[in-house]
């Protein structure tokens, strides 16, 4: 297939897409085609009429009020709800607060309290590094061991010392994802519990932590659901053991009585024990706002867009850029992919920033790695087949050899 | 002094008042005496468009590249300096990030890694809740023990055992206001370290830091700073601490090399290891906008006229509240109060609902506390006349006992 049929092929399937829709919700820059959604997601349109009204009426007219009239204090709980829908969470299991990093600091060492008898931390050695810094302080803080396996060595690695595993579902590099279901039922089989981190799974595939018996996972408001730059995080814990658990980040937002500010901490009902502090507002109802992007979208649709997407891209990519020195890294299995295909090239750095110039958005990771995400909410086919295009056409030129020494674009 | 004659002086007050003109700088809903600015403060004029900016063109049109082109990246270093301004820090010692409990944590585990060999954490019983349940979850995870010590019987409680004392400069109930030079230098001179949250008076009052050599200090940015609901919060740490200390939520944004993506953890430089995940940037970029409300205008005037406010205040109290029931619960003595007046009341709650009904803003702490803050950024001795000029017709038409069910107003 040459990249002219290839066009019209993705045409065809735009004409059919059945969420083909959802584009409209999105501001789209003009003349730009953005791979890095696994980044930082397009900001939906819903989003600057409900920011403004935040400030200029909510804050700046009602002032402390709107922590009742516009019903601030359950916000966290109030959008966990939105986040529930799209993990397979039930309602109550979600509240948005914090960063990812501070939500798995929490979560890991409420998880290792309950199993108090085992030593061992498992993550991997994969794992997006931040969540690897997390693992390591909280088996400094309680005096555990870290071990970092990877998920097609796990099995061999579980054994009765193992109190917690914790993976990413979609490993951020890569973009290779893992079996939820599998490797939660493996942990449990061997009596640990398991944390998820879902930033590169989230709202770009179903994810049924429900389904899988999940015990907790955290996860980005800001890649695939759209949040707006560092929105706020989440928590899921499973409602079996919200009674029990016990996090070292105790707030008076999360207390049994917020308002009698006693002296001493009780855990409010349910998921309201993993509020901290007060969450900054604009940007938790700017997520919120974003959210309603996913109205009538059902998940599966959403999944079947992104391999439709995926799979075109790879297609392509193994046709007309390997012959140009991309190795591409993503799996091709479908079962095996999240929503972002990244291919190595010995210029990587240069052919990113020769993209960019063109207004092709993808972003680099050391040492070789061109990351490309396809938001099956914005983007379309025909976009798969112009990144295409545009690789060539800058490695043809030899552009990425003129960008190599441009500075380091700064990404998340 | 009647409250013909003190409308009449608050007039002269006004008019001759240096800083008078910041008032202009936010929005004062029309027909509110708003005194709750120790609470959520009002919002400065400059946000709305500074958010509309943030959000359609740096979010909406450049997306990812904004870490760089509107150097996103800087900006919780950035923030920090303006704050920093506020409080007597160096430039380089304050980051903007996280909320202040996440901060508080943070910073005590810092503190309490720095005095190994001893083993107790100080704080007070009136401090405000959020601190003291992180401090006992601190202590909970590094095995340490929690005095709970007024500051007034801080000397007595000082020895060798004792790491880390953790008061709070002015208190969120009484309004109090702490020597912190003093219990700075006493708590150095028992070899311990200090932290101090600034919240309720930073921004309200002139804070010197530096001048107390303080070593470590958290604070709200929503208070006095009117950064906007939950906006983010701060830590300042004495750069003479930045290379010894160790913070237990390493994040990749406060890593030496933040794009390397390294697997090991390595602090990066100065007050960027407190640095954690990604921060909010909307709810920061708010906290910039707002901060411009400062420009030009000195501390040392901020505290003239917050204490000619409240200096106004406690005298019209004494003299037209006290006989209707109420007591003053905030020092007269002017080096020992902050911002915000309190008042006891049998009927406190109906009090502050019935002023809310009238649009005289302010709130109540449990069991009977009526607390006024007289934000000077903002407020007028004018409205200092009109607030108790409202109290009094609250209590003598019975006002306060319709509103005592009402539905309780929720605050932070």
């Amino acid at each position: 297939m040459d990249l002219t049929a290839a066009r019209e092929r993705a045409r065809a399937l735009d004409e059919a897409d059945p969420i083909g829709f959802a584009r409209e919700r999105f501001v789209v820059p003009e003349g730009m085609t953005y791979l890095d959604g696994n980044s930082l997601g397009a900001m939906p349109r819903a989003v600057p009429d409900v920011v403004r009204d935040v400030v200029s009426r909510q804050w700046g007219q009602e002032l402390i009020s709107s922590w009742n009239t516009n019903d601030w204090w359950s916000a966290p709980r109030r959008v966990g709800d939105l986040v529930a829908r799209l993990i397979g969470a039930a309602e109550g299991e979600v509240v948005v607060v914090d960063s990812t990093s501070v939500n798995l600091f929490k979560v890991l060492v409420a998880a290792a309290r309950l199993r108090p008898d085992r030593r061992v931390l498992v993550t991997e050695p994969g794992n997006f590094p931040a969540d690897l810094y997390i693992t390591d302080s909280v088996a400094d803080l309680l005096g555990l061991e870290v071990r970092r396996v990877a998920p097609p060595d796990l099995a061999a690695a579980l054994g009765d010392e193992v109190a917690v595993v914790s993976y990413s579902q979609v490993d951020y590099r890569t973009g290779r994802a893992y079996d939820l279901a599998a490797i939660t039922a493996a942990v449990h089989d061997a009596g640990a519990l398991m944390v998820w981190d879902l930033s590169h799974s989230a709202g770009a595939m179903p994810v049924d932590l429900s389904g899988a018996g999940a015990d907790f996972a955290v996860g980005c408001g800001y890649k695939y659901l759209n949040g707006g730059p560092g929105a706020p995080a989440y928590v899921m814990a499973a409602a079996r053991h919200h009674d029990a658990v016990r996090q070292p980040l105790p707030g008076w937002t999360g207390h049994a009585h917020p308002f009698a500010m006693e002296p001493e901490y009780e855990p409010g009902p349910g998921i309201d024990r993993f509020r901290s502090g007060t969450p900054p507002m604009v940007s938790l109802l700017t997520l919120e706002a974003a959210l309603t992007a996913f109205d009538g979208v059902p998940m599966s649709a959403v999944r079947t867009k992104s391999l439709s997407l995926t799979r075109l891209f790879l297609e392509l990519a193994e046709e007309v850029l390997t012959p140009l020195g991309f190795t591409v890294v993503t799996p091709r299995e479908d079962d095996e992919r999240g929503c972002q295909v990244s291919l190595r090239h010995e210029e990587g750095y240069g052919v990113v920033q020769a993209l960019i110039a063109r207004r092709v958005v993808g972003d680099f990771r050391r040492p070789d790695l061109v990351r490309l995400g396809f938001a099956p909410l914005y983007l379309r086919h025909v976009d798969v087949v112009s990144a295409v295009e545009q690789v060539v056409s800058v490695v043809e030129t030899a552009e990425h050899q003129d960008a190599r020494h441009r500075v380091e674009q700064t990404v998340t």
